[in-house]
């Protein structure tokens, strides 16, 4: 047995209650796991790359949070359970005291979620780690991005901007005296994925997307893909008392709820008839709603506030940036 | 839209036709597939990394084959139909000159198994791939590693050893002037994956693994998985006549085909009374296949060469040594 195995043993296999889904887990040369009839798979992937998504000296326990947090966010988009999960680990060497608090945290989530690990890889090389989530949707329910409609109420999960304060601190510890400092860098990385709100939504929303690049960038591939345009109350956004006191001002905290990236809060579209609906299925989950605008026909993309059209020059993410 | 989304839509999407099974593929929070009732899924995560798996100066398009065909040999050493890919690529920056050849041979390959890419990641960091590929297998005749018994035959698909002498030529070219130098190096990262070879034992075949950390390594957790043990005859492992010329010496090349990783080869165990049928399936694939062995009673490893125990010291392959 090698290095690696014994790596995989000891961290990462028997943490976990077995699924009844999963026919075979690790231990082969692959996962099997069972679909139920009448139930699609989603999938989703994403990479966390140290330097890039955390810093290399980042709290193991927080980073592994945040890489399934931010993946298992994409099956909440889509209204999809969780139900697995397979994880790619590149280490530049088997280092025991970062991988235990990472594993903790790991399963710890995983387990909230009954998202079981069945399967991945790990491998030598600078840090990084790839997830691929999977959960199960009735295909003709699923939340997509192309159903918006004109007319359709835009609402958004939670609070917005905090996450953008927290990287702010990450990147310049000067800050940290700043009012909330360490709470909003907690919320940086522990965000809470929205997948009970995705249930909810399911048959009742038209369209939705999860916030990773910013409100300002995320939803306009719902606008592209529904062929619609829309219009933002940005007074309407939802700011968190500590975020408005980080920054100073309030205008200052719209401007990082239109563009703070790695949010995990949900963005979905409601038609006028299914409103009462929502907002009763969504009190039972205890998130807190917000209405911030509504669909319009394609080609309008206006943000305003106070009645005024907006003139800030905004951007969202991009890691090539 | 952000330069990384420029990337996704200009190499990866719309590269191939739509499986029917795909609902969704990229442009959605998630990739939605549906399962055929009465088939399970087989699912496989393997990571490259720029300097581990493959220098960083090497031939895209054969980086490409080699990471995709990693994978696929996974689907095939449990029997499983190519399905699905998520892709995700770290990158230092958006390099065109690496993505065209690399996309091109990576859709080449796909097609050929009519695989399709359903979704994925693009990071900036260090060079690496990571791939989750999915397949679609019956589970009750899924070829795992824990069904050998004593008595079973072992049996080995091609040459082994040829991708060891193809590694030692990638990271000596001095050895380049010895035979079949670039023959080997090929066969090191343009291996093919034996899906119709595994799908040919499905019923058959009583365990299969694929030898990615050479046969040396993987065959044991073939016996460890079903608790028995074997009995190999080494002169009977296929070697090619090319991996002779290059080592220069028979017994040499038997120590390669033993040792060799990344084959991609299979080794699976035939229980008697199927020898005769999985000799005429495989003879309808055209794949060579080569009986080395047989299994033996737990606690058993025997190594023999012409009567003889071996008394090499070998080791298979281990990232992190």
């Amino acid at each position: 047995m090698s290095g690696e195995f014994n790596l995989i043993e000891k961290y990462f296999v028997g943490r976990q209650q077995q699924r009844k889904d999963v026919l075979l887990a690790a231990g082969d040369d692959c996962a099997l796991v069972q679909v139920p009839q009448g139930l699609s798979v989603a999938i989703s992937t994403d990479t966390l790359v140290a330097g890039t998504h955390f810093l290399p000296d980042a709290n193991p326990a927080w980073v592994a949070h945040k890489a399934l947090a931010s993946n298992i966010s994409d099956l909440a988009a889509m209204g999809a359970t969780p139900a697995w999960v397979s994880f790619a680990l590149t280490m530049p060497e088997p280092d025991e005291a970062w991988l235990a608090p990472f594993c903790d945290a790991f399963f710890q989530l995983a387990d909230y979620f009954g998202i079981q690990l069945i399967g991945g890889d790990t491998t030598k090389g600078p840090l990084s780690l790839t997830l691929t989530v999977q959960g199960l949707v009735a295909p003709e329910k699923a939340l997509r991005r192309d159903g918006a409609s004109v007319g359709d109420w835009i609402y958004v999960t939670g609070d917005l901007g905090d996450s953008k304060a927290g990287l702010d601190v990450i990147l310049n510890r000067e800050l940290e005296r700043k009012p909330f400092a360490s709470e909003l860098e907690q919320r940086h990385y522990l965000s809470t994925p929205r997948v009970l709100v995705g249930q909810a939504l399911l048959g009742l929303a038209s369209a939705a997307i999860d916030i990773s690049d910013g409100l300002i960038s995320d939803l306009p591939h719902i606008l592209q893909r529904s062929q619609v345009g829309a219009s933002i109350d940005v007074s309407k956004l939802p700011v968190s008392n500590e975020l408005v006191q980080f920054v100073g001002n309030p205008e200052v905290a719209l401007q990082y709820a239109l563009t703070s990236g790695e949010e995990y809060e949900l963005c979905f579209t409601v038609p006028e008839q299914n409103q009462g609906a929502i907002e009763s299925a969504l009190a039972h989950c205890g998130a807190k709603v917000s209405c911030i605008g509504q669909i319009r026909p394609q080609g309008t993309f206006d943000l305003h506030l106070h009645g005024e059209a907006l003139n800030w020059s905004l951007s969202g993410y991009d890691h090539f940036k």
